[in-house]
């Protein structure tokens, strides 16, 4: 009966810190130092070794440390247990303050204002849209998309969805699956909070980019991508952006992370980058959600927030 | 019977085509082709210059082609006659849309991942707080202060009031008049929302500052002032943040504008200058308001966004 940490590309003490002072009377433990392997009932995983988790015989269930799964499912050696994600307000709120600020940046012209004020010129950037006027398009329906649009549409946006099965949302048009061409050629600015599965993989290409809308108030279309870094394809993002096709980006996610010091998106005057920071986390409230879900589990209660494997996501 | 638009510091052009546009069967003439003066009944007005609405003796009256009419009533000459102001939807909506994205952009750090883009480093600027642990305390609770304050809640902040006479707002703290020293002890960013008057001239000062909060999340309180450049002391802002008092400001409206080249403000670190363009609106709009309000006067009716000068808003 013990919580195995399978984390890599994070610094995992902090993380066996939390939850150790979180849930004293548990035994957890953190790869490498698992002890002997039968004692690991449930893992808590970032990017887990792959095979890892397939070593342990008496699992008997997995939750992501992040709200995306595609770093745990990309193990080809998966057991077939119970996989669940972490979902919390405070993400949820922060991904939709992400959102919400670079949509105002692109329709407010912020980053060419900063520009002059290194001029010390005084000068009107048009045009200068109201939010209304652009069509913002949210690529995914999902805990993050929903709160999202709701906010985007209190500031004023003409807000749009696109999810794999149908979806109501009041007072915004979605659209479904194959609707997505549709969906997209009435979108000035596309925000990208998809997973990442092998359906969506790529999708953020030139011939999605063509799809945009071409005729809005700004001209070419905007891409925001908080999702995650695999959906996009970063060669084409430049070149659609020095062709006009794109007249701006905003990336929170990456092919690869960090993103390398010779990746051009770091200089393009045209991209702006955080790093993977969109929707950072209160750690104590994510360490609680995790715990919270293995006392579930164990009364024999199904996860807060199961994913399909089968779906992957 | 004509309208007279009494402007300067603004191209007249424009706004001279734009009504007669909206309005072909009337009379129009633009300062300083005034023609018989006993012709004008009613004026339009951004900045006139001083003594000329006393000289029009069938004035009825004048409508300020701005939301504030400070720039109206510092003629000590003005005929005594009703004025209006504009108030309008568009402009509203602009004034949140600015509101909004600089407090999220301070929230967010955002001034710093573009400092850190352009050296290429992928870095967590901390503290990161969520909108609820940032305490946004907005002065002046008019039709653009309300606006702002529920477009903030529902972005998450934690807003509180301030406003001359007490006002209710569901779920929002506010302080009226004297309460100023308690609203300010509990505000880490400060959103000005005034207008300028005898009573508001120079409040945004030191000593002022120094009763902000210290203790919030972000160290130092930040100043965001979109009323007008005379609430301000430009010389304190500057001091402050070099000694701490303030962490970082963003502005509007200046003591001077356009900004001079020589202004400090231009090129401090921790300040980010707009272009008195927070609240632009369309134009179209103000002129079909001001065309309205003539009408309602004609009509007996009284201006629908009457300005009491005694009270100088
Ligand atoms: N950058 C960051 O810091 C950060 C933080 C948190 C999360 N994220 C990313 O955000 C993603 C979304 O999070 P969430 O909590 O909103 O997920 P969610 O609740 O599972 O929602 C996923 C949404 O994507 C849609 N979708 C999935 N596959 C699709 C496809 N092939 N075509 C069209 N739509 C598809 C789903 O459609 P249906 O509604 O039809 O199922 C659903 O609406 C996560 O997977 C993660 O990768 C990033
Ligand atoms: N930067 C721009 O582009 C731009 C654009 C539009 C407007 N503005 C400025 O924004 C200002 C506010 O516009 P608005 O439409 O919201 O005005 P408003 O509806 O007249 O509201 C003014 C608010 O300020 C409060 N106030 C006035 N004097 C005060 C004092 N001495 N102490 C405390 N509170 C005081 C009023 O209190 P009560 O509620 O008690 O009366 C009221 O809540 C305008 O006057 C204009 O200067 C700037």
């Amino acid at each position: 009966m013990a919580l195995l940490l399978c984390i890599t590309q994070w610094e995992v003490e902090p993380w066996l810190e939390r939850l150790r002072r979180l849930a004293p009377e548990r035994d957890i433990r953190a790869w490498p130092d698992v002890g002997n392997p039968a004692d690991i009932t449930y893992a808590a995983v970032w990017k887990q070794p792959p095979g890892l988790l397939a070593s342990l015989p008496n699992l008997k269930g997995i939750i992501s440390l992040g709200a995306g799964v595609d770093h745990v499912l990309s193990d080809p050696t998966l057991p077939n247990v119970p996989l669940g994600r972490v979902v919390d307000d405070n993400l949820t709120t922060r991904m939709s303050e992400w959102v919400v600020m670079h949509a105002l940046i692109h329709l407010r012209n912020q980053n060419d204002y900063y520009l002059l004020q290194r001029q010390k010129l005084w000068r009107e950037v048009m045009p200068s849209p109201a939010a209304h006027e652009l069509r913002v398009g949210v690529m995914g329906l999902g805990v993050l998309g929903v709160d999202a649009i709701g906010k985007l549409k209190t500031m004023g946006f003409d807000v749009a969805g696109w999810s794999r099965t149908p979806k109501q949302i009041e007072g915004v048009k979605t659209y479904a699956g194959g609707e997505l061409d549709a969906f997209l050629g009435r979108t000035d600015l596309l925000v990208s909070l998809l997973p990442l599965t092998p359906e969506t993989r790529g999708i953020l290409n030139r011939s999605l980019f063509e799809k945009l809308a071409h005729d809005g108030v700004l001209g070419a279309p905007i891409l925001m991508n908080a999702g995650r870094g695999g959906l996009q394809v970063e060669a084409d993002i430049i070149s659609a952006l020095d062709e006009g096709v794109l007249r701006a980006a905003t990336l929170d996610v990456f092919e690869t992370e960090p993103l390398p010091v010779d990746n051009p998106l770091w200089e393009h005057p045209r991209v702006t980058i955080t790093p993977h920071n969109s929707a950072i986390s209160d750690e104590d409230a994510v360490g609680r959600f995790v715990l919270r879900q293995i006392e579930r589990h164990e009364r024999g209660l199904p996860f807060d927030a199961p994913v399909d494997a089968a779906r992957h996501y």
